[in-house]
């Protein structure tokens, strides 16, 4: 094949007007209209990269701005001069000497980085004819770590004990790889135990999943004691007391009204409580694990990245941690935060839900127990149910399953049409939401 | 005085081409333009308050128009609606529904909201025709308390404790005004040790700086050991033992190169080893300190917020804290930080430098001695003697210390002309640089 060349970075803010359904909602993010930094590496060939950076509509053109800054560093390159060398590449983009100012690894531009990076990873991913998993899985592991930047976490984990780690695995891969086709990656849902659902349709919504075949269900909590153990007990009148309720409280407490209401919801038997406090505060989150021993404490959608989840690691806060596709710095960090939780044996459930997070997660849950973990035990995907029919290549769940994706790529590519009618503020979709808000004289 | 309704908000970008001559340049910041996103809340009245964040150039659009985004929350409103209860303003600013997703309080939004709550305080401290400093020393410790948002520290600090600190040093504060009035705030000089200046020119002025007074110098390390090593030994012969010398690595190394670079820079006994590693790295630095008992270890210029503060110092892993002016949510935040640093009895030393951070840190410096720590041990304001020139009531400096800001408002005013000059990048300054670059085949 001749030589692959990034010869422009189109970027499109694309956002979905979800607040008008109380789709997303919990107790500090009340209204999300679900958005996307999205961008589109396209090159002298018909192959192209695809990456998101997903927020919650205003500011998306902040992030927006910021992948059009760090497109330069992509324009004009080839392809093979990127993934030669992709822990210098990934660095070419957190260390820009003025940008960084405005982090560092944190943030818009972290944001913006990880749309960006992910694109590079599904051009590669594509260019070698394989989803990505599949990529990662089959590549050496000392090809694996050269994608890893171990700056600020060498003293924790270390290039040998990475590559250690990994070819410790390598023998046994196939087996696992013939479990996950059979079987697919297990996933709990969200979609029944949105903060602005009435009881009624929490109900109705955990019923339906269950029929389904869910056995893990997450409820959104953070509202008043009383609500919150009355919802949390609706759900668990439907699905019992075997199948699995996780309650996430989205960061509303301080950690001495968090351990108090952790305590609290204890009755619930949660299988885990998620954010309970502040993401930043990792020796917050390890106090009240300490302090309610009976609660897995669990974390990670806003934890901004690797040297934040190092300390979660070493300071032992956390029994799960819920990696982003996109608020760290792409597929690379990631790489680093997998190979971290597994030398810490802690299991990694990657946060899904808004737009495309399922979508790319499926690629590192599955390269995690193919490569890095080689297990299953106390891991699962979320997954929420919308918005995936704007995707080329939606997941496909079954059974309470994510199904091991089949096409080349990061599984991150949007429709055309969606592109179009969902961009901000020009898209028809918009132009008919400003037309009904107008017509209610909300704006 | 009839009410003050803040009608419109002016946004600037602001740039000074400081990198074509190497100012401000240190191991991992070779080449900062210093910047700023520059805001005026222009009133009903001739009042304005003027508020700006740092940056280093590129990037500082994103800034801008976060600024402008967060504008809506003052525009329209009367200064008193906000000063009644700054805590929910603050809140409002850093609890947008949708925005808060891209932090949260951290990086390009939250550079913003500090921009955003200075130039309110500014507004407010000309308005009640004082000095920030004695604004804030002269309010009553409930009053004082009011500006903080305690959410997420009050594992550390209560709203009480904070008061009682206050309290207690209310009836001493006339003898402590006494010593600034007559000698002013001690300082201490980075201007003679850039990264990117030469071994001569170091030379030249650690002699300029010690003959002008200064007792406390800072030099950039980070460069290969022996040039570090051999860089100090200069300013030592300069300005002996007896002078403090500090070093600042600006997070150039992992936690464990940290701990052998700092034990060998031992030998030129720095009175504190500044930002050795990640600034997200709080244990990391605990270990530093723990490991390296014989230096004291300082950072915080990139300490993003006051639940990162609280956990350097329930962590142990500070001796110095180095807060800044407007990368944490502004005065309000920066009155939580300094109150906690006095409950752990950790000494405050801002990081100034930049532009307009000496303006702003030597407001709070006053009032941390006059009201929060109520000492000048080991404590010391930064100051960097470059840009000074553009504002309208720039700091003075005599022998080492900076002089007690008279003039109302929070010194940030940066004088119209310059404001023009220097508009990135349709400024005068910069159509300039540009015909420079471009005619060396730069641009």
């Amino acid at each position: 094949m001749s030589e692959i060349i990034i010869t422009a970075v189109r970027v499109i803010d694309l956002r979905f007007p979800t607040s008008r359904h109380h789709i997303g909602s919990d107790a500090v993010n009340k209204d999300p209209d679900y958005s996307a930094a999205y961008c589109v590496l396209e090159t002298n060939t018909s192959l192209e990269g695809h990456g998101l950076t997903f927020t919650l509509g205003r500011g998306n053109d902040l992030v927006e701005q910021a992948v059009r800054y760090l497109s330069r560093y992509v324009v004009n390159r080839s392809l093979n001069s990127i993934t030669e060398d992709l822990r210098a590449f990934a660095r070419l983009l957190t260390d820009d000497t003025q940008f960084r100012w405005l982090g560092p690894e944190k943030g818009v531009i972290h944001l913006a980085t990880g749309a960006l990076l992910n694109a590079v990873w599904d051009l590669y991913a594509r260019a070698e004819k394989k989803p990505l998993w599949r990529l990662l899985a089959e590549m050496e592991p000392c090809e694996v770590v050269k994608a890893v930047d171990f700056r600020y976490i060498d003293d924790a984990l270390t290039e040998r004990e990475a590559i250690e780690i990994l070819a410790s695995h390598r023998s046994t891969q196939r087996e696992r790889l013939a479990v996950l086709e059979r079987q697919g990656y297990p996933a709990y849902t969200t979609s029944a135990g949105w903060f602005g659902y009435s009881e009624d349709k929490i109900r109705r919504l955990a019923k339906e999943a269950l029929a389904e075949g869910w056995t893990h269900f997450k409820l959104k909590v953070g509202g008043e004691p009383a609500d919150d153990l009355r919802r949390g007990h609706i759900v668990r009148e439907e699905i019992g007391w075997t199948n699995k309720l996780m309650v996430d409280a989205n960061q509303k407490w301080g950690v001495l009204e968090a351990i108090d209401r952790t305590r609290q919801l204890a009755e619930l038997k949660p299988w885990w409580m998620e954010e309970p406090t502040n993401p930043d505060d990792i020796l917050g989150h390890a106090r009240i694990r300490r302090e309610v021993p009976e609660v897995r404490v669990a974390t990670g959608e806003h934890v901004h990245n690797r040297i934040m989840f190092k300390q979660y690691l070493q300071a032992g806060a956390i029994d799960v941690v819920q990696l982003d596709s996109c608020r760290v710095g792409g597929v690379n960090e990631n790489l680093a935060i997998l190979l971290m939780a597994a030398k810490f044996k802690v299991p990694v459930c990657p946060h899904a839900g808004g737009v495309g997070l399922c979508e790319y997660v499926q690629h590192l849950s599955a390269f995690d127990y193919l490569a890095v973990s080689a297990s299953l035990d106390d891991r699962v995907i979320e997954f929420v149910d919308h918005l995936h029919e704007h995707f080329v290549t939606p997941v496909r769940i079954r059974n309470g399953h994510y199904l091991l994706p089949t096409e080349p790529g990061y599984s991150i590519q949007i429709k055309e049409e969606s592109l179009a009618r969902f961009a901000y503020p020009d898209g028809e979709a918009w132009q008919e939401t400003m037309q009904v808000l107008r017509s209610n004289g909300k704006a």
